[in-house]
């Protein structure tokens, strides 16, 4: 079997996301490096994989997959019975995962998402920070994860008993906010959120993610 | 097997996607009105169901579950048996449909929504809609709308060749959109589209949702 090629970039939360799915499944993977400076993810060749010109998209025999979520549950799929299980046993434990995505990607990104902009991505543009978005956000930020933490006070993972996607998909974003000014206080302040992640960000499959963009 | 309490109404997006996966799915449901005027999704006994405090969630058994998209999979998944099939039958038409809730979820509906609120949630608030937001969010959208067209020209659905939950989360943002001065104009421009919402939107379990806010 061929390897999956992931066309996207080691330090882009979205390609981490499929990194960190495919590491925890221990499938081959070749990552085939887009240069955004570039601007290749705007020209036909990657439109062709990708229509909206975005990162990361996968490639695997036949299959032409975009979106990091999508492909993330296609890897928990696909490789059903290798490396951590993923995506629970029964039709109630996917359900819960499935919740824990979603509230990454409807409420826990949408509130981070400028955060990391403003702080991380502005500065390495030469553009400045804009300080009322960050503080905008923050707020929103801080009573997201009040949610993560309430339910992290009751289970070890966001899916329930364990690991799973629903932990997964917050990787990426976390691993870069959580060492930033003043975010990495809303963290400290909840200490659940900050034992889960403690517990998470140590396992040896997402280790392997961030070494590649280290 | 007792029926599904939904807790939401009739009207309102994420409820209808709910709604429309138990009606293709012929489920057994009690809609439990949630009183957004009295701000009763504030108050503890719904907060207690759904810490965010927004609509949807519904109650099966033992099980809480909130967030539209997951209550839709689990739908699709629990009733996998009954009614008509929304999930794909292998893990690649599986994945294919993915990435088409993907498409709505990261890219339709972002676009598409502050259209919504200015044009409709806006004046029945009393508050003015803001042109300018409609204009930006329209550009944002007819190009989503231009992928969309594209697919639907290879494929009479956004998951492949038959219909499933890749349409069906499309639906209710869709339902409100389509009939809007200026934003009907970005439909009708695109005949895969149209053709595709014509043979999605004539769907008996479709009319039953829409008979409930009619």
């Amino acid at each position: 079997m061929a390897p999956v090629k992931v066309h996207g970039i080691p330090r882009s939360t979205c390609t981490m996301r499929v990194l960190a799915a495919l590491s925890e499944k221990e499938a081959d993977y070749e990552l085939v490096m887009v240069n955004l400076m570039k601007g290749e993810h705007k020209q036909p060749p990657f439109l062709a994989l990708q229509p909206f010109g975005v990162i990361p998209v996968i490639q695997d025999e036949d299959l032409t997959l975009f979106e990091s979520r999508a492909i993330a549950r296609y890897v928990a799929d696909k490789y059903q019975n290798q490396g951590s299980s993923l995506y629970g046993e029964s039709v109630t434990e996917r359900a819960l995962i499935e919740q824990g995505i979603e509230m990454e990607a409807q409420n826990f990104t949408p509130a981070g998402q400028p955060i990391f902009y403003q702080m991380v991505i502005a500065p390495m543009r030469g553009t400045p920070t804009n300080e009322a978005v960050v503080e905008e956000s923050l707020i929103k930020f801080a009573k997201v994860l009040d949610i993560h933490e309430e339910r992290l006070a009751k289970a070890p993972y966001l899916g329930g008993e364990s690991f799973s996607l629903a932990d997964l998909t917050h990787m990426p974003l976390t691993h870069y906010l959580i060492g930033l000014p003043k975010v990495s206080d809303v963290f400290r302040a909840r200490k659940n959120v900050m034992a889960w992640w403690e517990r998470i960000s140590s396992r040896e499959a997402w280790k392997k993610v961030t070494a590649l963009s280290a």
